[in-house]
């Protein structure tokens, strides 16, 4: 089998070395990628050092995905060489229930093959983004527009993905009023995409610190969390509210602040779980909700969406031997806002 | 002022004293209306024991007023004496804000004025159902279609709207998979209004106690939530689940047994604060919602679709002086399953 340099983590929490992992010989449906960037997302970092549990090791993470097409299998008819597309977070689902058929592949009743830390049905376990190549089922392939530098796209294919879909689903528009809390690697994507829907948008961040940056993304109103006043003024006044943190937050106050029929949807995964007063969805018929990334039409046309809009997420782009480093940054939220790692860095071979 | 006979609570958890409370003078816009039944709802309970907090004494409960017209103000023009009508648990608002131009009544921004336990925007408190004569704007009188008895068309004011705002919010009819929890008051008759909706209906109940009632009410399928094997069974079964019982349940357990985009609403409100696990949202986009009441065009609405589906309360008709007792029985579940008070017991004198 084909092997491809990559940065691996031996056991939980221990840092990455640079290795060589076998990808699978090119199936009829496969298509082979010249990986070129992989976002840092944060739950990278959640399951390297096993914080949900089930992690499996060695761990080669990585899913925002962005490359060239090097080898296309007999039967992929949408792909060719040259192609410029991306891998999220999924590769491969059973294709066969209500929920593949839908669309919605991260629901498959199966349970869809995480794209890394995860087990293809076959049992192999599979290896991420942080390595020079993949190959991947053309289903789960998506084309990254012209438009969109390949660094760019990579982080929107989880962080984009996973704002683009609970924005959609819950029809934000124009006369919406969205609040996004947390200006991070998916808030600032949020912000965006939220604002190109035709949304009014605030910021709800711990301070003001990222305010400028939240006007210039789209936002109309920027609050910090750490004052009261915030919580008071802004009592009954969204629509939706898309919580892109993970930290525990008090879900009743920040319910509070939606007007009726309002929505607070969850995409980030706190440990703690989410506490709620009955009263409170009562008194104003509120929702208290969750959204997974999204399956890969939406994906699909995220990446449209945001080639359209100029949505694009703000990068640091590393070198491999940086991914430590920028490991402790994302837990202290010191990246502005999302690291994307330049894979030819990894090692000095080129895939065989 | 007009006086009339009424069962009032001196104090928190005092027993009623039947007295005589004076009812304003009919206004331009007001119907008085001759109170034949009021239905014992739980909530009546919650607010004479000051369980919520905020009660104000002396207390005339009831917000489950069915009766006759006596006499209408001038500018009325939908009522005339004679006719069949009910009150809820609403009897003023502002009429102006988004919420009353909607129908959404309960919603009212400047809020909404309870039938009783509640002032008046003139600052007077309001006194219910327990009572033989009510004075209440006509925008707050619904009709009571023929076919429904008076006595029977009395709980469906509270326990009928309560249940069938949520069922029609959320888009229950053919296909849709309904969970009710709890068959008291207001489960028994959610399980009729989702079946005549077209809903295939579960009642999850403590015990299989009243499953042969459950299945004559219109459900499908009746589980014993005492059961593990219940949990187990019923796994991401649900669209909608209507959580009706105000005891602490485990809402994570009861979470997990919503499909991919279902939602639970509460009606009830336990005094704990509803805990649920971010990864049990995001798995399936799961929400858990609450929804109060409704507006008058859905009370009325909720009336004649009762009355065209033959969804009518089981009740127990009692005297005034068994209220007392009543009020036990419903703590202890031991009603099947919702008290109505024969109003013309209270006392011996007639309205002056």
């Amino acid at each position: 089998m084909p092997t491809t340099p990559a940065l691996s983590a031996p056991s939980a929490g221990a840092p990455f070395d640079t290795t060589t992992i076998e990808r699978r010989d090119l199936g009829e449906q496969d298509v082979r990628i010249d990986i070129k960037f992989c976002g840092i997302c944060h739950s990278d970092i959640h399951q390297v050092k096993d914080e949900w549990g089930g992690s499996i090791f060695p761990m080669v993470p990585g899913h925002e995905i962005a490359g060239v097409v090097a080898e296309v299998g007999p039967a992929v008819t949408r792909f060719s060489p040259g192609d410029r597309v991306g891998v999220g977070c999924l590769v491969d689902s059973c294709g066969k229930c209500e929920q593949c058929r839908g669309g919605e592949e991260q629901f498959c009743v199966k349970r869809a093959v995480p794209t890394y830390n995860g087990r293809e049905y076959n049992g192999e376990p599979t290896f991420g983004g942080y390595s020079q190549q993949i190959v991947v089922k053309d289903r789960f392939v998506v084309r990254i527009p012209d438009s969109l530098e390949l660094s760019d796209a990579a982080p929107l294919l989880c962080a984009g993905i996973t704002t683009y879909v609970p924005l959609k689903h819950w029809h934000v528009g124009a006369g919406t009023k969205v609040a996004v809390i947390g200006m991070g690697g998916l808030g600032h994507v949020a912000v965006q995409i939220a604002a190109a829907m035709g949304a009014e948008v605030t910021v709800l961040s711990q301070t003001l610190s990222k305010q400028a940056d939240g006007l210039r993304f789209g936002a109309k109103h920027y609050h910090a969390t750490s004052e009261r006043s915030t919580f008071k003024e802004l009592s009954e006044s969204f629509d939706l509210i898309l919580n892109t943190v993970s930290a525990n937050l008090e879900m009743n106050k920040y319910m509070r602040l939606l007007r009726v029929d309002g929505t607070l949807v969850n995409v980030g995964a706190p440990t703690e779980p989410l506490s709620v007063h009955a009263f409170t969805l009562i008194g104003g018929r509120r929702r208290l909700a969750g959204s997974a990334i999204g399956g890969l039409p939406d994906t699909q046309e995220m990446l449209d969406f945001c080639a359209a809009h100029s949505v694009k997420p703000e990068i640091e782009l590393i070198a491999a031997h940086e991914v430590g480093d920028a490991y402790g940054r994302v837990e202290s939220s010191a990246v502005r806002y999302r690291f994307v790692v330049d894979v030819a860095t990894i090692g000095a071979s080129t895939p065989s």
